[in-house]
């Protein structure tokens, strides 16, 4: 027998980047790991002691489908306080991570065979999820000259009907951010489209210039996907939200009942601490920062003088096209020559992926340090043409 | 806007009552709890240990999409010691609860506008997830003279192509098991139809005459859904785990990496402990074996003398037919004239489903005793025709 036709969605090639980098760490080999996209970190200590106190005390049953009302109502507050933004926690629905977000958002939204317009390179996990939906997915290609985020001017350029626009800001795999005006315009083609605006804040609070801003602050009727993953260091804990318009969220509760129950509700509690963990949580943004500003001067060094602008998350999105015509034999060269491993592009971009390489910058200080020295002195990169 | 037509999925009723109940108590009412379907104990003490001790030993980032090598090892151990079956631990998926196992495997088998079948009542999320998808689900109404389960001469009398049969055992409303015996055909008869046969597992080791078998015995191709939910007392813990056919390994891992990237890594680190805690996940089945016998004996008193046989699960499936014509309007009956909580068949039959209702008995003993008293003095009941 065979498997379903929409099964058959790609694999996460970073996931062969962390076996063949386990191979060779067991078989001796020393590995730096600036593939992973996840902090090195565990969760902040508040975190983790909320988390033991409810094991101690709760019977850990089901929450409700939408999330434990306290959590639902400290996530209202962090719009408030974080960006200006009243929501109210009726708005809130908390999810299996982004990931339940998303498959949430899009089963609500679209309809077998309706499309949805994203820029190239992205996430691949959205590709994935819509396609193995039956939803279409439209390739916005983006690049430097558009700090690698769709505009206006590509959605006009899109033939055929569109019913929803997803961005990202911070964006995975190149970090760049959607600035307020950015967001305004977008919106109104949207509205003017009868389109939905997806804006995924995963990254948020992981900034360098200045801080992110949300899509809510300019469009109440967009949805908003965010995450304790990433700023708040909860990765393996499974727990993310969105903010929904008001008359979404039924529509969302009733899926969530059928798709997930309840979220994972020891995290639930643990997440309830995260607010409160600011300071640590700074401490871990200020060490990605340093990372950020040795690989910002090294990485020039080696030859790579064409980055995205890192504006948040802890990503380097680099032009390799002056050392290869294949990211991926790239990598793997890299990982087997000076045992750095890093992420080539093809696992955010199956046109164009080959001339990049994703360089995540979110472990510990003196691996990544080491990693941008052995890149500066990587034989490899002086024989190459540098066009 | 308007939200996608596949978004328009039932509720569950089940929290209508919860509500009901919620604002009863509330109001300073009394409640008992027999709409839930879940153990009011909490994990077993190992299993919290084992959760604590990650939490403070463990960075508790992503794990592999199918797991943690070590607890995909001791489920396959578990087949071993508990049905002497050999399934290796590679064969082993662990899921984001037995949602996420539904969820994948409907995903790498069966493509939008399949057809599967399975009987009327069930849980109520397979039909739910099912039609999200595009599956279209095709019904089999299972009553008393069948026990409740779908069988060949069933799905004989279906017209037009199958693609697959889901089965539940011990199932959701009605506690009924599948023995050796049904499996063997039903697997025959999917085979000779090229259909997929999917076993839910999740109520197994909670059975009261005779042990639960699964569907592996007899069919190595089958797909076993099972959890650490009900017998072991981890409802919001959210992991589950799959048995897979080998060659369904790579696409379900291909899925989960888009659609969960990681079951919670606290819960699965919880649940390498839930093996070891048979004393107490024991005496939790003995409690909810005395319940039973209570509730066997006061309901026929009460004149509920139809009674799916409760091979197994926490749940009495009585046939209400003599007392109304709508079990929904019964059952706010009950909870508002006696402080009863149960829940109307509808929620797992939409088309005979007002001709039950399910009672719970996973609720301490004292609410379980006190809710049986209430029920066999109930005057609503004496007045009523007993046909």
């Amino acid at each position: 027998m065979t498997f379903s036709k929409r099964s058959d969605v790609d694999p996460f090639i970073v996931m062969e980047v962390m076996k063949a980098a386990a191979a060779r760490a067991a078989a001796g080999g020393d590995v730096l790991h600036m593939e992973v996209g996840q902090p090195g970190t565990p969760a902040p200590r508040l975190v983790r002691e909320a988390a033991k106190a409810a094991i101690d005390s709760q019977v850990l049953g089901y929450s409700d489908a939408l999330g434990l009302p306290a959590l639902r109502e400290s996530i209202a507050g962090h719009y408030r306080e974080t960006y200006g933004v009243d929501v109210g926690a009726e708005r809130i629905a908390v999810t299996t991570g982004s990931s339940g977000a998303f498959l949430l958002a899009f089963l609500a939204l679209f309809d077998h065979g309706e499309r949805i317009a994203l820029g190239r390179p992205c996430y691949p996990a959205y590709r994935n999820i819509l396609r193995a939906l039956g939803i279409e997915v439209v390739d916005i290609p983006v690049g430097p000259d558009s700090r690698f985020q769709p505009t206006v001017a590509h959605l006009d350029a899109v033939e055929g009907p569109l019913k929803g626009l997803l961005v990202a800001s911070p964006a995975n795999p190149t970090g760049t951010m959607l600035e307020l005006d950015d967001y305004r315009a977008l919106s109104a083609a949207c509205r003017a489209r009868g389109m939905r605006l997806i804006s995924d804040e995963i990254y948020h609070g992981i900034t360098y210039e200045r801080p992110a801003v949300t899509a809510l602050a300019v469009d109440p009727s967009a949805i908003v996907v965010n995450s304790f993953s990433k700023y708040f260091s909860m990765t393996g804990w499974r727990v993310g939200w969105m903010v929904l318009p008001p008359d979404m969220v039924r529509p969302i509760e009733r899926l969530a009942q059928s798709f997930y129950i309840s979220v994972p509700v020891v995290s639930q509690w643990a997440a309830l601490a995260a607010f409160s963990a600011r300071e640590e949580l700074e401490a871990n943004v200020a060490a990605y920062a340093r990372n950020r500003a040795v690989l910002l001067e090294a990485l020039p060094k080696a030859g790579f003088d064409r980055l995205a602008p890192a504006d948040g998350a802890f990503y380097i999105y680099a032009d390799v096209s002056r050392h290869t015509n294949s990211a991926t034999d790239f990598c793997k060269e890299m990982l087997a020559e000076i045992g750095v491993a890093a992420t080539p592009g093809t696992d955010f971009d199956p046109v164009d992926g080959e001339s990049y390489v994703r360089f995540s910058f979110a472990g510990a200080e003196p691996e990544i340090a080491e990693a941008a020295r052995r890149i500066v002195g990587w034989p490899r990169l002086r024989t190459a043409g540098r066009g």
